[in-house]
């Protein structure tokens, strides 16, 4: 698969306005409705036995997570709101020009979204393209209704695939813009990051064996809403769902947590990144071997954390399979016998940070 | 002048992606470099005898604002990135269109811009546009140079001008989007915000005697940023340049803090409004009598907030004279005699924060 | 009354650990527990239809705060935590030697509290010692049940009396230290803040009629937990309960909010003084000229601050007469006709942030 | 050693009021001065080529670190501030009476601190009590000074030896309160906290080889603070000076982090522990195996932080031999092929974050 470069289709790609919802496929729905609802505070736009809609404070669209009871945890859909209802036409011939199956419903394949197309993408991800969504309460103002952990806004996705540039160059095609990457001195890229919206990204290509889902990626107001959730955990003790973080990006400037929901699909608190809507914007470019770009402080990455992500459907419902990724893999190439980071480019040594975890 | 409409152009308006700097002539250029240096911690990226040209933590263009030493205090320019080179030549033919006397430089009014035309708009404001700028370092990660208050974005200006929705029709053609505005039941409009980036507002027209500028915006990551800056006004006993807040908007949503600087320039520090970047972001509307809409805890706003702004040059250098607005101003028709505001619609009574400052 | 001075005995005074609880009567229940509750998010220990016992996230003992159901609203008691249970005898025989009225009851006036002691202090008080209470669960580490503008503990208390050196002088013969206070340059004092525990104070004297009680204060951990209560109040349309603030206190360097419960009780939300622990912590004395001793900010104070207070009850429940204060009083030697207040010692100029108010 | 149990003069102890001040040998003067000030930004009082007097922004003491120029990094002095002048008699001879060793200076053994004794404790500790010093400017108030990671107190320090049951028996006798303490079934103490005033802690013992410091804390007013200290030193390129954090202590539910300086001393950034002032305050109890123990979001605790800690130094300058713990230590209970630890109590499997660190 990663050997052929991606056809781009000499057609106008949909105008794809940001990231909007992920559908995703839960194996014990009260569990996961208890995490993402209880203790993260999502709001439930509605919700039956099998399906739980959820949404952030600030949002204004029908919901920006679907929960949906299944056998098998996955990603169903990476759904992207686009500019017009013929912007979704235009998504559908794009990707049947690239030989992509896609299938079109005018009235949606969720609650809340009307006419809508999801594909089978280049790289095997469901992805989704609508236009029509009903309108909720933007609950921005409800400030009775907050918790000290309030998620405001749906920031991002994030993506496994074995080959980045090759993805890469499919989705630039599509209208994405490259703002960061994680590159080394021969040229392997092993993360990227791009937008459509305003900010760092709307999603991000990160190099292993794919397809599959990295994260989905919630905003907060201040890095202390996040510090509460982290809290919150410890009081009901449920530390052990934090994976990583909370911590200061070096890509992205933003400060982050990971956690893991009750089938281990991966949700990250997120805030302050930069804005980046200039056509022009700085790309920033970090070295694989810096060991400040996944955390400017220095602490170490959780391994789980490079090698675990879930799984995505096709549009039959059944899990894709999982290409490798070839080409050398960034934990491999920064810990470990292999590996090599520094704190400060061209110190010989290893810090200590480095080791703790080996 | 407000009882002509404005012609719209059938032309393509420039592309418009954000506001991106003010030029304002200071009548003391030291005591200016102080109060924006010194005080609020704005980086300078070069400066003469004569200017100061000075930038945000997170910006990558040359400046956001630039002090220039004049005989007048007042505007001497608007001025917004374009998206292209050409943008700017549309700019151009787009006014001339509409009759507006336009003045081009190859190599800018400005240090560190290029090609750019200045325009004096229909409502008599200086405004600029240009693609070409010099790139500086984003200072964004670059924690070891902030301040306590870091000033990290410019986020928005806003103008007075007699006729709101005559000015808003000229603004909606340019291709801006409302996304609030003050109303009462008679169908007055009062003030309306509008925006080309993904936040609330690019620049407002609020209504007055105009054309004048109401203020200049640059944002902090958190509110402790702007609860720093009232701090160090304390500490430095230039309280008294604090006119207006801390406080939480109603419009936006956002937490803000207004200003003066030496020369009475109102400069706000604003915080956390929200995602607008979607076609059919719903439009909050504000009734005129709501006391939370400019204060969202229902604070006072003092009168000069309301009646003092800058002037505006013409190109010539010259102050544009002002015109005064016929309609009922805010402050005639919210507070005082012939006032009324309520906290609960359909209240009655007067609440006692409405009284405190009559 | 004034005239005279207070009686010192000549006995140990007890020994004076913190300001513990209030007890105060309340109209409507109901409307207060709705306030207290639901709005502040005080945690309920217990209740009956006539009374609620509230404490703070941080407390160890069975309540800070006693709403009782009442026809007039007043305060009922002040109470201290005294370091043994002898103390209470020794508050008993040193309140009895000044020629006070006290009550000891064996089993308390609250439930949760044991042998307790009242009186009626020589200012008009009703004072309270005891030593034995219940301890119940201390929820600092209960994250699950924290609301975003969280109290956590009571801070201090704020009393109104007509001669505050006379009461001073009692208080501390009683063992407070001042660490704080508000003079002019011809002595007249007209605050003064004291403590027992390490914080700025556990209740002050503010010059004015009394005896009444000026408020009772909450502290949270930081500035934007104050901020949400505003932005609470906001979204429920309470935002006439926002008295004074938020702000910076001069005297203090607390960040602070004053409301107004349903009966017009005050009520400060209060954060980050600072440590007066050591025997000679400097004392700090203010001008009450100076425009920044209430206000760090200059921000003006609503006079309704001044001059509205809550009575209290002597021992039998009846309200106490106020005796009115001789002296000038600050708001008429700070605004209006014949004030005076600068932002820099020695300005002859009123600020705007002075005049805004008159 | 530690077979012997330390003997209770029969004499008043000193009224210790709070710890006060480290003094601490450094080897390179200016890169620890660059560290403490330029990177923490601690204040300098005064200042030699030998010697550098650093304070908070709240401290009105003279000092609350000294660092000296010397041959090895060692502690020289852990000061407490007691009550009065008579207070340093009595510690002289409290500690004469226990058959240690004194040494007692007039003038005090560094700059702004008078009259002053030191004693090797029985623990090994050079301890030193004394009430004369000299009062300097608080800079509370002076937000122009402020940086974002301002320190604003010294909280404690905390102090390594073999034997805490042992260590704690002296400590009770001297007048501490222990407030939290971490256990196991069999009644082995592996560290306790404890304190004079109204904080968790002045001092804490923590069982390992000893007499060694683990750490001196600095307090700063918000967690956002902590957090801009982690982001400076990623920005300096010093992300490898943190050495565990940022993160939520379970003990205390303070949020901390831990740096180490040039020499390896550890420094603890910490804030927002709770009231322990009563005298019945609540004792915390942990159990050694609680993963949320040490850090609250459980976290691993990097080895480093168990077995480093910083030499002693005896009156005549000499380094402290260490004497073995005998005991299990917390590391080897908890972690590795013999520990055991669990998220919820009677869970049986280890949570990934326990394995991520071996």
């Amino acid at each position: 698969m990663s050997a052929t470069p991606i056809p781009t289709p000499d057609l106008t790609p949909p105008d794809i306005v940001r990231c909007a919802f992920m559908e995703v496929v839960v194996t014990d729905l009260a569990a996961s409705r208890a995490f993402y609802v209880d203790v993260l505070g999502l709001v439930v736009t509605e919700e039956s036995d099998t399906e739980v809609y959820l949404r952030t404070f600030e949002e204004f669209i029908h919901h920006n997570l679907v929960l949906r009871q299944g056998p098998v945890a996955a990603v169903a859909s990476l759904a992207y709101r686009v500019r017009t209802p013929e912007d979704v036409d235009r998504a559908q011939a794009y990707y049947e020009a690239m030989g992509c199956r896609t299938e079109r419903r005018a009235t949606g394949f969720v609650r809340g979204v009307g006419d809508s197309v999801r594909v089978e993408d280049p790289l095997g991800f469901p992805y989704e393209f609508f236009y029509e969504v009903d309108h909720v309460e933007r609950l921005a103002w409800r400030y009775d209704l907050y918790n000290p952990g309030a998620l405001v806004r749906l920031d991002h996705f994030n993506q496994v695939t074995p080959d980045v540039p090759r993805g890469l160059a499919y989705m630039e095609a599509l209208g994405f813009r490259v703002t960061e990457d994680i590159e080394d001195s021969d040229g392997i890229v092993y993360a990227a990051w791009m937008r459509r919206k305003d900010t760092v990204h709307d999603t991000a290509l990160t190099g292993g064996n794919g397809p599959r889902v990295h994260h989905i990626a919630f905003a907060t107001h201040e890095k202390h809403n996040i510090i509460h959730i982290c809290d919150k955990l410890g009081a009901l003790r449920l530390s052990d769902r934090i994976e990583r973080g909370p911590g200061r990006h070096g890509v992205s400037n933003a400060f982050y947590l990971y956690l893991l929901d009750p089938d281990g699909h991966r949700v990250e608190i997120y805030t302050q990144d930069y804005y980046t809507g200039d056509p022009d914007n700085p790309v920033v470019k970090w070295d694989v071997h810096d060991n400040q770009r996944r955390d400017w402080w220095g602490n170490p990455v959780v391994p789980s954390w490079y090698t675990e992500a879930s799984l995505v459907l096709d549009l039959d419902g059944n899990v894709r399979a999982v290409e490798v990724r070839e080409e050398p893999t960034e934990l491999a190439v920064t810990v470990g016998a292999d590996g090599f980071s520094y704190t400060r480019e061209g110190d010989m040594e290893k810090g200590f940070k480095l080791g703790n975890t080996l």
